[in-house]
């Protein structure tokens, strides 16, 4: 039987200033393909620490993943800890040396002479290729076991594991697994999870695990069969099943977010959408970009921080500003006519609140947001109250809430 | 010298579902009084596991900490796992038992005979009182070495470490510890290694470690002395000395952000910026305005994601846009110089790119972006090859050399 362990390596994951959050996404990756992780541990930069937590994971384990140590600095050396593990030399891999050349010209930055050490790998271990850096992946196996060591970067380990190194363990699988993800939002895990009810039991298969991401849970669906067919069939039987039951909480599926599915409907609908953004600075607009394409619906976006440009720019009647301030849902609301009419859109997303932690009143406290969505035939603006616990929460709830309304605002 | 290595016990921790945060505080909380962690791990819940793990650990480290096992269900077992490392019995305290009792009563909930297994402990060690839970923890001490073994709640846990735990170790510690951190852009993580040479030895005293997270590289300058003073002299010789050598690569100092530093410089200046973004789509204004405070420097920005948008909202010359592209020299600075004229403000920052996958030519490849830099006397326009990986580094990274210009500009 298979089994895995995790090794971190690195003096910053010791010192309480690091969380390593790379054994985690390792650990829930790998439980999709039915491996389990059996010990995982954080160790020390040092040549002979990481010889020794080899050999000790190699005892549990006969699946042995890094990560760390990758880098060019003198601290970086977890490929001679590998290479003492498995008693060989390092070896110098010209072709690995002439692809770091090739990256650095293409970002224009020099290379330096430190990056050599990067085109060494063990004797008899392969590269794991890098796609979004300069540090290649090692990887060895024989019969006992497979090692395979990625830089601690989290994108740069994340997309490697994905692209070669879980394809590999996958196929060591007997079973045939089938995730999907249905992702909500709109209710809390508590909530979700008595809806759901039974379904969560442990021992179950289709086996549901449900995780929560900054406001959005993820309910995965992990169904397991010999047979291929059989194990889609009960994974699709079970997104039905939540389909009925969770509704319109549900807004995407496996790596979906609400920017992108809010997009996919204007796209689909041939509409446009502008946004007038106060509190979220343009962070609501940052998530609607980070969707390719997003042009094709995004035109215009305004970041009226100041109540001078809320007028300048949006036509926002001074004296509304005067009488309710600019906070408040008669400011929202016409920052979004605004938007829309400068724009020529036909949506337009307007938000003014107060993120803190300063510039709080009885009255009108930290967390207060006012979100306001106008469309074709349509004014609709709501108040919120997201607490007052921390700057970066409230305009990230304020943005999700945001887009999410206009998601359901479209799905009329 | 003390050294200190944490276990944590439990299935929980190693399937992804939970992040085990009592480890990263235990080491903040020794790094306080200079007890540096070598090594942590996560194991599953097994008492020959615990008591493998225990003598790996006390192999490099002379003080243990346990956190998790201590509950009063089957899969509870941590206790045991110390017996069998102490090779002693489990022993009966009657008077631990008692406090139970009372503690239920006080909380008005029955006391079930499971619970009667927490008033073990290993012959020859002692009771961790457990104000806030059932749960006493372990206190175990010998020549050679500490075991403290706590629940896994991290509130019990941190009550009880700083209770009964923390005093005992700082009666133990010699050394005083002070850590800096530098922030360092514009150049990798590689030639700043080559910049620092032997300063980065790993026996120095100053230890200095280097971190790298989205092209931001930090230093961590590590001091230790038996004298507070002494190591602050270090700390802070290392850092002149850093200083000296890394110039204007250096952009801030232990939690500081590049947009807080700008900010600042704005602030003291008593300036103000505008934004006018079009591939980043609202990122370095959603970056600035992460910042508490910001409204005080930052008034409009613009996300002119169409041509029609710089044209109408910026001024832009839309003869520029035919002759030269939207993504041109010449565009960036009539964004910078109308979002400056538009908004009254002292500087503007400006952006257009390509951030793709799409839409790359091979005149113009996915990757390039243009940032233009616009104050009272100057305008500043440079072109970036970001190269053509991914639409999210590509953003990022046009965001933080672009909010590194305005610093530059700044601190002239």
């Amino acid at each position: 039987m298979k089994k895995a362990a995790i090794i971190s390596v690195g003096n910053e994951l010791l010192n309480g200033n690091t969380v390593d959050t790379n054994s985690n996404w390792l650990e829930s990756r790998l439980l999709t393909i039915s491996i389990p992780v059996v010990y995982s541990c954080a160790i020390i930069d040092d040549i002979e620490e990481i010889k020794n937590a080899i050999e000790y994971a190699s005892r549990k384990a006969n699946i042995i993943l890094i990560t760390g140590g990758l880098g060019p600095t003198d601290d970086d050396i977890t490929r001679d800890g590998i290479a003492k593990f498995l008693n060989v030399e390092l070896e110098y891999h010209p072709e690995i040396f002439k692809k770091m050349e090739n990256f650095f010209l293409s970002i224009n930055r020099p290379l330096v002479e430190k990056n050599r050490i990067q085109a060494y790998l063990p004797v008899g271990a392969s590269e794991i290729e890098n796609d979004l850096g300069t540090a290649p992946g090692i990887f060895y196996q024989d019969d006992q076991k497979i090692i395979a060591s990625f830089p601690g970067v989290p994108s740069e380990m994340k997309q490697m594991f994905d692209k070669s190194i879980f394809p590999k363990l996958q196929s060591l699988s007997a079973d045939n697994l089938v995730i999907k993800k249905i992702k909500c939002i709109g209710a809390g895990e508590s909530m979700i999870a008595e809806m759901i009810g039974d379904m969560m039991d442990r021992g179950r298969n289709p086996l549901i695990n449900c995780t929560v991401d900054h406001g959005i849970i993820t309910l995965h669906i992990i169904a397991r069969a010999k047979d291929r067919k059989i194990a889609e069939d009960m994974a699709v039987k079970d997104t039905e099943k939540l389909q009925h039951i969770l509704g319109p909480l549900i807004f995407g599926y496996d790596n979906q977010t609400i920017a992108e599915v809010a997009g996919q409907k204007l796209a689909e609908k041939k509409k446009t959408l502008a946004t007038a953004e106060s509190c979220t600075g343009g962070q609501i607009s940052k998530m609607i970009t980070d969707v390719p394409g997003s042009s094709r619906y995004f035109t215009y976006g305004w970041i009226t921080y100041s109540n001078e440009a809320k007028i300048s720019q949006l036509g926002v009647d001074k004296k509304l500003i005067e009488q309710f301030g600019a906070v408040s849902s008669e400011v929202a609301t016409a920052m979004a006519i605004g938007a829309r009419k400068k724009a020529g859109s036909d949506y337009a997303i307007a938000v003014t609140g107060i993120a803190g932690p300063e510039g709080g009143t009885e009255q009108k406290p930290v967390g207060l947001v006012y979100i306001s969505i106008v469309g074709p035939n349509s004014v609709k603006t709501e108040k919120f109250l997201f607490g007052s616990r921390n700057r970066d929460f409230i305009r990230l709830r304020t943005c999700q809430v945001a887009l999410n309304l206009l998601r359901l605002n479209l799905s009329i």
